[in-house]
């Protein structure tokens, strides 16, 4: 389905609002739990040695690919591993998610982290990406490398986990100078491992700012935006397409737009026509599908995801995911339906 | 501070978006940890303890209006206990928070829920409600009553207590019938519930929608804004205001205003005149200071409280309050210092 030159295919056009004959989708967390085969890996393997180990991660990336007919593979990974690089340890536990044991609690902690190339850190995920260019090779599909945006970085750094209001975090930010030396080591090493998978392969960037929408629009563009608007800049002068995701950002999409990003990705608690209208024309979207409407029967799955192609027609630059990542036990089915539906239908002309 | 009379009073007047001399501020959770006080009758007491004994609902209740000049109380008591009287065994644990043991989750536990009057099943908290009125009597504070949104409390009643994902809520409502029967059920209990408080004496109500914001504008139009309308509807017709509030609908406002209550209570995830703006001048407006901003160093704190209130100016119908409910560690010193300023500061004419 796809084209076998990976730079005319749908997906990285849309990246570049050009005209397309299909919209090109994929899913967040396409290689996940639900799928039997990854669950088959994981069986063997901790998520930390699927990550740290390219063959595995490679194997995994490539499942979605192979079962589904996806515009683009995203490399396997999380957003969390750079911190180790930084000299935090992290752990997942099954029953909490991922815990860090030595979080970030004062001036001195800020101080100890390390910043240090991803050649050196990430070794592993960038080699994974090459794997993965070179077993995709022919195929005509793009492959997305990503990171933790700063901010996000910056809660599960202090946090040391999950939290239920960031408080920590919100502490720290009005500490202004521990706040700032801690967000400047977390811009470099993001802009400088996103360029690094970007030299390794990865055609597209994705930056996941999973908690920006619990500050309020002044917090987020007084202390956070400038750090995430200058790892954007930095991915864009290496000439790759950068796509922002946040979620719970529907109030301050005006601000999101503010950060140049060339594709901003949403969550589903907002109708994609009327965030892109907020958002400009000048911007591609990603989005917006609940991820649990692929629990529904199919008959109400497929008007759903025929509403957002509907919401979308008209413009170039929509890629369809959904509005966050893939759940653990949703059914392969609605997803290969899903993917051939949207391939199905004609993208209308402006 | 208040005038003597509650109809006159600031808080009424802005509900009804009449002109004040200073904002009203009130705090959503205003009686909870954070108050020695209310610790001090915790040591002694369960939570549902207090809301099922009047008096000492009445004592809580009392709590912030003495130690604070807050332009309203907010009669002490929980969103859940409702479900109660519908049949279900409601417990707030230490760690997991409220837990239902015998949740929803087929037809037949939908065909179980009574529908009893809110005067055999809530009798203690509307003899509460005229406690309070009786104390408040001269101090010109109106009391508000509320309870939750029938969609919340569906979403607790199937999921049994908080959820990550709310995917048995979300597939229960696709099965059309049964979400219909629930829907209709929780609509019956939440509108007999408010009429009845304000039959015992509670001049404003407010509606909790905390999951609301969970769903799409589509789902949330199609599939719960018509129940929570009848019950705005019932309520306004008993010719008392009523206050709407969600967290996480800011991509949704415009579906918001659709439920016609008088009042549109927001978190902090917008700035307050951009959420104005799409509300339209219609309505009142409730919020917004991000709750953590509390724990801010008070010139820091000083400062986003005046940006709310210059975002509001020249327009009748604000009531200063927080974008979700007050945090349990939060320095009483501060909240004092917000409530005095928000007196302070002149309300800009429009």
């Amino acid at each position: 389905m796809n084209m076998t030159n990976d730079n005319g295919s749908r997906f990285l056009r849309a990246c570049r609002r050009e005209r397309v004959d299909r919209t090109p989708i994929w899913l967040m967390r396409q290689a996940g739990r639900y799928m039997a085969e990854y669950r088959k890996v994981r069986e063997r393997h901790s998520i930390l040695e699927i990550i740290k180990t390219p063959e595995l991660a490679c194997e995994v990336t490539l499942q979605p690919l192979d079962a589904f007919e996806l515009d683009a593979g995203i490399i396997f990974s999380d957003i969390l591993p750079p911190l180790e690089g930084m000299g935090l340890d992290l752990e997942f536990t099954s029953g909490e998610g991922p815990v860090i044991r030595n979080p970030v609690r004062s001036t001195r902690d800020v101080e100890a982290l390390r910043v240090l190339p991803a050649n050196e850190t990430m070794g592993f995920t960038l080699d994974a990406i090459r794997l993965v260019r070179r077993e995709l090779e022919g195929r005509g599909v793009p492959l997305i490398g990503f990171s933790g945006a700063p901010f996000t970085l910056a809660c599960y750094a202090i946090e040391g986990g999950g939290s239920r209001n960031y408080l920590r975090t919100k502490q720290t930010m009005s500490a202004t100078e521990a706040w700032r030396d801690l967000m400047d080591k977390m811009s470099t090493v993001v802009a400088d491992y996103l360029v690094s998978q970007a030299d390794a392969g990865a055609q597209v960037l994705q930056l996941f700012d999973t908690w920006a929408g619990e500050l309020s629009p002044r917090d987020y563009k007084n202390k956070v935006m400038p750090y995430t608007k200058s790892v954007i800049e930095k991915v864009r002068q290496a000439g790759v397409p950068i796509i922002y995701f946040g979620k719970n950002m529907n109030g301050m999409l005006e601000v999101v737009r503010e950060l140049g990003s060339d594709v901003v990705g949403i969550d589903w608690r907002i109708d994609l026509d009327e965030a892109w209208r907020r958002l400009g024309d000048g911007v591609a979207i990603q989005g917006n599908l609940d991820p649990a409407a692929l629990f529904d029967p199919w008959d109400e799955l497929k008007k759903k995801a025929k509403v957002i192609l509907e919401q979308a027609s008209g413009r170039c630059g929509h890629i369809f995911n959904l509005g966050h990542g893939i759940l653990p036990k949703t059914p392969v089915d609605n997803v290969r339906r899903l993917v051939d539906y949207v391939h199905g239908t004609e993208v209308q002309k402006t």
